[in-house]
């Protein structure tokens, strides 16, 4: 679990955006406000860094909204609150916010009787009831498929839903927002489901199984491909952190990893387990070495300059759609807002991963939009001695929004000043290796030439695009789907 | 007043401090953001930019806290909600929020029979009863002084206080909050009032005035100085947007421009209106040429170098501090944020004020911390062709955090990276006038050149410091205070 300090006021309401955006990921963080002397809130004081209406509740309430669970720490209370607030935090893997007077931080905590409460257990019979439901629904069935999602990532049932598709011996996707919850260099591992945009291998195999087991599900827009994924909820068996859901029948107080182990003891071996599959990015060094870079070009790049165990993390924008169909090697992180999606995430995520795994190599994927918000991370990662590796895709605006906006061409927002990403560390001061590539061989350079100076310094490589409406294959279908909608409505 | 334009979430959750800052300084906002299609609301998708709950009501609930009023927009509403939230965000000088579902935008609204609502009007009765209150209360008074604060600058009350303290004869001080609420050029004008840490002269005068008239009073810590300010409530006559206070009567329902008209018709013309006043930066070029630069010779080269009109835009740190007791010329506006002081604030306020004010000189004083928070601002301006004049004060870290903690020192967390100032505009991409300064004779080469060079493009002055523990004379009597306040606590 992460743990973030702000100032009263000024502080907290900057991180509204991290916090929300982690409330609607699963992050789990504790979120610590020091607040001003107690004596000065009783007396309702107007201090700086206030509404200047003696109100010291406001921000906490503002925080009620975006967070599992609040509390203002007393001497009285601490003894329950902070457990308190922790536990529900790493349950619910949902941001928890607590607030202490800068006088009351020393203070002696008040000590209780307190019962360490029970942790969460499946009921027993409800399990039973499910397993028996599950049994029915198989018999027949054939052709099952596996769909791991972000719940499954968030809750670590990674290791346990792998151990059943192995036994089951079923193939497994991803969905868009579970991406590196099923390891991707698995033999059963069939790559991302993304209904009409994604692969259309993947597709066949996800919507023509007579079963699905889907783990840690999440029915949104981005997962569900702009709804166009066709996942018949009588064909599911919907695997949650505390829940099942079998056809249209929710078992409630089931644990995940109950369930999972149950399901071993579930007659059922799929003949044909692995099925020899394709990955959109499976290409060797592709496109004449003078030639431009385009998506078809380097998102196959980024699939081979990969390395195991490598944190990958990727901004929201034609880099989230493209990365999403980029094969991972083994026990890769993949960092990402499927969700939230708030452009300028990544950078200061990357920073988060290069501290919390200081061995592990991070490549941070960002459009020159998203950047844009939060460039000076790059700083506080130089500062800290991070090493990552940085691409930065300068395709001289928000090339997402300009093809997701089929009504409209050549909106003056959706522009971006064009900086010149190579000097960024220059202003910072601290030396790294920054290239700016524009063809396929200046790119396979650059990339070279990272993979060494990254033992020393950080590296920063800018693709410069010729189109800047270039996208990957998946985001060019989503706006065909778009343009055929729009056609429809007129 | 000011418009501000947000996507949902995401967009909006990175606004929460500014909106929570404009709230807290009295600055009218009308904060618009777009939400999803009003159908996909009501089915409660989980969208993206989203809490994935399905509640679309969770970010205004946020916005709740910090603004004076909100609202959702439908086509049934929009003709009552619309005016009565500009209204509310033009009387009350605080932001508002409306959000308007993205396909009910360009549908016909609904008409209603509306009364306009009544203009608020003083209550004659409070305020005849204030004025034979006030008579009383200065029988036999001889010294008068008149304090301006924010909400006089705010409610627009400046020339009605000027035309009073001309009327009366009597000298005149801004508060810390209400700097530039009256011209400083004024032959009436005696400086700031600031407790213990202000000029000594502007004390006196307050401090033993029997009768003293405060416009927009606000009690906040920043403008008592920490709670040295000496004002002793019976002998103040507190005019408020909206009421009056005479000693410890409060007179309510009494507006102010009512008010301050009304004064006129008191019988009162001070022997001695206007004294012989010296402000702290009426220097002549000070210090030698080859001299590094500090505080006592810079501020009085700010003051030299502001000319009428100009708007003084100042970040918090050493520089909101040292900048109070710069004397502006007439005509010039100064924006900074005593009360809420959420430093980086200042770059973008620069931008808005370049944007709302094309035909005035924007100088923008920034500290290095507070810059590095908001940097990407500067490309904001270069995009929009503002020429700002910018100084960028460089004193290795959080200088003003160093000097207020009396109980530490060389904490880590008032350390910050060190950037090369003066190559950002190179990374911007638009050509700038940039310089580094560090002593004296530089510092006047570089104004010199920037006031030419500034017709046609954005000028960027860093001034290099040498000791980093270097303060304006008002820091350095606050830290000697808190010195103090701590011996005595031991």
């Amino acid at each position: 679990m992460a743990a973030l300090i702000t100032t009263f006021g000024v502080g907290e309401m900057s991180a509204c955006n991290a916090i929300a955006g982690a409330y609607s990921e699963n992050v789990p963080i504790i979120d610590i406000v020091g607040s001003p002397n107690s004596k000065e809130q009783n007396e309702k004081k107007l201090l700086h860094h206030t509404l200047m209406d003696g109100n010291y509740e406001v921000f906490r309430k503002v925080y009620q909204n975006i967070t599992e669970y609040t509390a203002n720490l007393t001497p009285e209370n601490a003894e329950i609150e902070i457990p308190k607030a922790i536990r529900i935090a790493r349950e619910s893997k949902k941001p928890v916010y607590v607030m202490v007077a800068i006088d009351l931080v020393t203070k002696p905590i008040v000590t209780h009787k307190l019962e360490e409460p029970e942790p969460a257990h499946s009921n027993q019979k409800s399990l039973q009831a499910a397993l028996a439901h599950i049994r029915e629904m198989l018999e027949g069935s054939r052709k099952m498929a596996a769909l791991v999602d972000l719940a499954a990532l968030r809750h670590g049932l990674e290791d346990s839903v792998q151990a059943l598709v192995e036994k089951l011996n079923i193939p497994a996707a991803s969905m868009m927002q579970g991406k590196s919850g099923f390891d991707e260099s698995h033999t059963h591992y069939i790559g991302m489901y993304g209904g009409a945009f994604g692969s259309n291998q993947v597709r066949k195999i996800v919507e023509e199984a007579d079963c699905v087991i889907a783990a840690g599900f999440l029915q949104s827009d981005m997962n569900f491909a702009k709804y166009t994924a066709k996942l018949d909820p009588m064909k599911m068996i919907v695997i949650q952190p505390d829940s099942v859901k079998v056809g249209e029948a929710l078992y409630t107080n089931v644990m995940a990893e109950d369930m999972l182990r149950e399901l071993h003891s579930i007659e059922y071996h799929q003949k044909e387990g692995t099925v020899p599959i394709s990955f959109p990015n499976d290409v060797e060094a592709n496109g004449e070495a003078d030639h431009s870079i385009k998506a078809a070009y380097y998102y196959p790049r980024f699939q081979q300059m990969l390395k195991e165990k490598d944190i990958v993390v990727v901004d929201t924008g034609t880099l989230s759609y493209g990365m999403s169909q980029v094969r991972l090697p083994h026990g890769a992180a993949y960092i990402a807002q499927g969700g939230w999606q708030s452009i300028g995430y990544a950078a200061p995520a990357a920073f988060g991963a290069c501290i919390a795994a200081p061995d592990q190599r991070v490549v941070l994927f960002t459009g020159d939009g998203s950047l844009q918000l939060t460039v000076q991370e790059i700083s506080s990662m130089l500062e800290h001695g991070c090493k990552p590796i940085i691409f930065v895709l300068n395709n001289q605006g928000y090339t997402v929004e300009k093809i997701l906006n089929v009504k409209t061409e050549n909106q003056k927002y959706n522009q971006i000043p064009q900086w010149n990403y190579s000097k960024i560390p220059d202003v910072f001061g601290v030396p790294s290796f920054t290239a700016q590539v524009r063809t396929n061989y200046e790119l396979d350079a650059a990339i070279k030439k990272a993979e060494k100076e990254n033992a020393d310094m950080l590296c920063l490589i800018e693709l410069v695009v010729e189109d800047p409406m270039d996208a990957p294959e998946y985001l060019q279908k989503v706006r065909k789907h778009l343009e055929e909608q729009n056609q429809q409505a007129k």
